[in-house]
């Protein structure tokens, strides 16, 4: 072969082992070498199963004050409430209940969450419609809450579910909350669904039904949703925290209002820079090296 | 230009284009579109706002109960305790204290934090030194940390810090902490440091040296060693965890142990899928679409 052409051929050989490194198109990406740093905070670390254990702790120590003293007022904010100056519905003479949601308040998802770490498909919708029907068998509860609502239901307290899962998979989320020793849980009485009003995937609606049947003197959740559709009303990121922070609400967590660890997903999980970062709170090291 | 030479010249074009995608090598990443999770959830959320609150509402509570009917123990290990069958030093009539972690306990490191999302180094220990020496005006309080330090101090509970950071840098420190609008500190009463004794970031020594001189009614951190060294002592990942859960310890939690959450850094960011999700917990959507 001419040198030249030697030359040109190398240099073309060249480019392509330039190119070697980019990856051919997968159709997925290769499983990662460990999962998400949130799974391993939510999932796995004692610092997670700890930080529910006191929710549940806290709760139970409040529950039980109250059992004794019945309060006046339930922790179900009354139709057209404000978050500014909250008020809520009576209790009554109306027996005691407490709400939770299910998915990581009172139940770990492992089985899927291990799917979706592995598979990095990310949330799938048809996925996840699968999860609640097929997951009872990979299951867990929340360190505390199986201890801690059988507590409860010893003290005299119902436990009412209010859960986004589907109504269509009624059946199989309550087979999937007694696998994970949760007990039973009764569509229409002790289980509500999104599907069980107009109000889709908004708590509010299926809380006032629940308030209209017991005292709900313990609210516990993963989501600000689970608390009060008025934390999802399209406030920017800072203005939905600084709402959690005003007096009146802040003084509700951990006295009423039990809000239990999720840096894996939901409305947690959003916010870009100027979202979290306020620009007045912001740093580099010093170029000089300042002693 | 002959066609044949024209053909090569745009095949290797063609090359060049399919490279195109592939970034050059860079000395250091672009910055990410948006804060990893952890941070979203533990600086920018309102669920992580409420899970901070709720642990200073618990602590406030279960300190005024404490100063109201003194306890005949501390919350601090004594030397030779186990986990399995913890024991406490004992309070004597000794001054009440409470013990806190510094960083993500009751200050956020925003300003280091930003630095380290939007540059992609990761953790740098020289970077670190330089924030506690010169970040005191990129830090804010938990929330819920410094109205729930005001409030012991009202309660004549006096609030020491035992933090990692180093003892080189004790009056950065104590400037952060004022900054933060949590007080005073004083290096060698109210405020321990790395390098005050020989045991390095291990805690339990500087614990032991506060137990002897206080009744010390509460303790607060973000990873598990603020608690108890015992927790580190090169367990595997479900064994770490499992020692959160076990009676005597799962007891501690919300009730004198105080646990903050932080899924950015530190103990609880470990473990493979093995750790973290047990063999008899993985699932995957049915092949046939199961109904």
């Amino acid at each position: 072969m001419p040198s030249a052409k030697r030359a040109a051929l190398l240099w073309v050989l060249a480019l392509l082992g330039a190119c070697a490194p980019a990856p051919p198109a997968l159709v997925s990406a290769p499983p990662p070498a460990a999962p998400p740093a949130g799974m391993q905070y939510l999932y796995g670390s004692g610092e997670g199963a700890a930080l529910s254990a006191q929710a549940w702790n806290a709760l139970l120590a409040y529950v039980s004050a109250k059992v004794k003293a019945r309060p006046a007022d339930s922790v179900v904010l009354a139709e057209g409430a404000a978050l500014e100056a909250p008020h809520f519905v009576p209790c009554g003479e109306k027996p005691f209940a407490a709400i939770f949601d299910v998915d990581e308040t009172v139940m770990l998802n492992l089985g899927f969450e291990y799917h979706d770490a592995t598979t990095g498909k990310g949330y799938d919708a048809a996925d996840w419609d699968a999860w609640e029907r097929t997951g009872e068998g990979a299951v867990v509860p929340v360190p505390g809450a199986d201890g801690g609502i059988a507590a409860l239901r010893k003290m005299g307290v119902t436990v009412v579910f209010n859960t986004n899962r589907s109504t269509a998979n009624a059946d199989a989320t309550a087979r999937a909350i007694a696998a994970a020793g949760l007990g039973a849980a009764v569509h229409g009485q002790t289980l509500f669904l999104n599907g069980d009003d107009a109000m889709g995937s908004h708590k509010d609606g299926r809380r006032a039904t629940i308030a209209s049947r017991y005292c709900v003197i313990a609210m516990g959740g993963d989501q600000l949703g689970d608390f009060s559709d008025l934390f999802n009303a399209g406030q920017a990121v800072p203005a939905r925290r600084a709402a959690t922070m005003r007096p009146a609400v802040a003084a509700m967590w951990g006295k009423g209002w039990f809000i239990l660890p999720n840096p894996v997903y939901g409305s947690g999980l959003k916010g870009g820079f100027d979202d979290v970062f306020p620009m007045d709170k912001r740093w580099a090291p010093p170029a000089d090296g300042e002693k």
